[in-house]
């Protein structure tokens, strides 16, 4: 994709000297960074248009897709934070805000679905409640970059059912597949949750509208959220993901990295589980998830 | 400005990796067009977080910007058009859209403020009406880039009172300040308008916000709308600018052109008008506008 518009030189002219005049008139800006923000992204928005030689009617459209954006936004409902996601734009900020640090574990989209003050659950507790879904028992450790432990991380877990839904998704106010522990002093922790299942942003919006029109799915990888912080250390909000899952290609908000993809291993009913709870006939499935955490100022 | 951030070589991968991965969710796309459109947008917004390292608190107020553009905007007001405006964005795309033909005349803006339907005035007639202000004759030939008279081009033109508003701006549904006319079989026009003068862009919104927290202003440089067709020829939106205007180097949406820049003569009161109006002991202007049309096809 060239980034030069085949036009003579005398247009190229034409077109530079706008950019560099918008450019100049936050000259005055007395907040240096905000002048920073704003020079640079009327610099790249203007390379889009002189680029793809954006036409009057792509403009209006442009326009008119930005409008419904605004329209269908309200408090519950934020299109313009789903369409940062779907633009991978979301997931660029998290990257630029969470350099890679030695072994620290990748960082990845927080989501629309956390909630502050989920329920508190001993270490090996369940998080699950009365959510559906095929248990899955969770355990790891916690290490900062040195490979020490971090002993009593506070870690916040949250996922969706076997349905697709968030808790909060539900009108009953029903609090289920969240809740939040502490590492043991050996930084160890284990807990049992649902074995994470696809399901798709919400789509029936302009950003969905989008999506269709350009072949994409709506749908993200199965996966289970963690937010995990200590004091001193890095706060980290990333998710695990199902290996095997054929979405894990097509996660719409490119939420996946490698390293967060995790065997999700099935028991058979009947194979005993790690604490001595009594399943029944049913199947379970079991993962591992070793964190590391970077050092706070480490960004 | 570098557009290359200050990451080690695992970053920068890590960082490129996720926008080829955007890039590459668009290669279903069945409209090629809007298949680049998508994958350009990507790369240049991706290209500024990842150049100006947007932080996410930084991202939290650019999502509550376009949120409060969105909530503003109605069916008599367009924030997003305005936004686009004093960015160059919408500048840029007529640039763009209207490349420079040997000696045709420059096109600039559209702006909000043309109506269908204006008043049809003869050749030499009036179209301030009741509108306060200066009166001032406005003269000129109509050519194509050959330097042949356009015979009976159609030309529209609007402008704001001297108080700096637009007929449309008020309640009162009164049609002044705008109309249209043909040019004589000899592509000669002449109008009495006028004297344009300066006004802000609406800025009681977030656009108005974000230009206060820039340090810019919200006046636009005094102008006179033209669009001026013809078969055969490409139309020509433009404006015709006051020069001396303090504004000239600050209008707020990059409007103006040197070669648009006219000198309005002022006139002592008294002075004999080309037409014969008797003006009383008032004070007039006049100046001259040679349009030059371009070919249909270049562009
Ligand atoms: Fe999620
Ligand atoms: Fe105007």
């Amino acid at each position: 994709m060239s980034t030069e518009a085949p036009v003579s030189v005398r247009q190229k002219t034409i077109e530079e000297t706008l950019t560099a005049n918008v450019q100049a008139s936050f000259a005055n800006c007395a907040d240096p960074r905000l002048k920073q923000l704003m020079q640079s992204l009327v610099t790249h928005l203007h390379a889009f248009v002189r680029e793809v030689r954006l036409t009057e009617a792509e403009w209006n459209k442009a326009i008119e897709f930005l409008t419904a954006v605004g329209h269908i936004t309200d408090d519950r409902r934020q299109e313009f934070i789903l369409l940062s996601d779907v633009l991978g734009v979301s997931m660029q900020t998290i990257n630029v805000n969470n350099e890679a640090v030695g072994e620290a574990t990748e960082a990845t989209v927080f989501g629309p679905f956390f909630v502050n003050d989920a329920p508190e659950i001993p270490n090996g507790g369940d998080i699950a409640g009365a959510a559906p879904g095929q248990p899955c028992w969770i355990e790891g450790t916690i290490t900062d970059t040195y490979g020490n432990p971090v002993p009593r991380a506070r870690i916040e877990v949250w996922e969706a059912d076997e349905d697709g839904f968030y808790d909060v998704q539900y009108a009953d106010g029903r609090v289920s597949g969240r809740g939040h522990l502490l590492a043991d002093e050996e930084g160890r922790y284990s807990f049992w949750g649902l074995t994470p299942t696809p399901y798709p942003i919400p789509h029936d919006g302009p950003v969905g509208s989008m999506l269709e029109a350009t072949g994409r799915s709506p749908m993200r990888a199965s996966h289970l959220h963690f937010m995990v912080s200590a004091q001193g250390l890095r706060t980290l909000v990333t998710h695990i993901f199902v290996a095997g899952d054929e979405l894990l290609k097509y996660d719409t908000v490119f939420g996946v990295k490698q390293s967060l993809i995790k065997d999700f291993v099935e028991q058979s009913p009947g194979t005993p589980t790690p604490d001595g709870r009594d399943l029944g006939h049913t199947t379970w499935a079991r993962t591992r998830f070793d964190i590391v955490l970077a050092p706070e100022d480490s960004q």
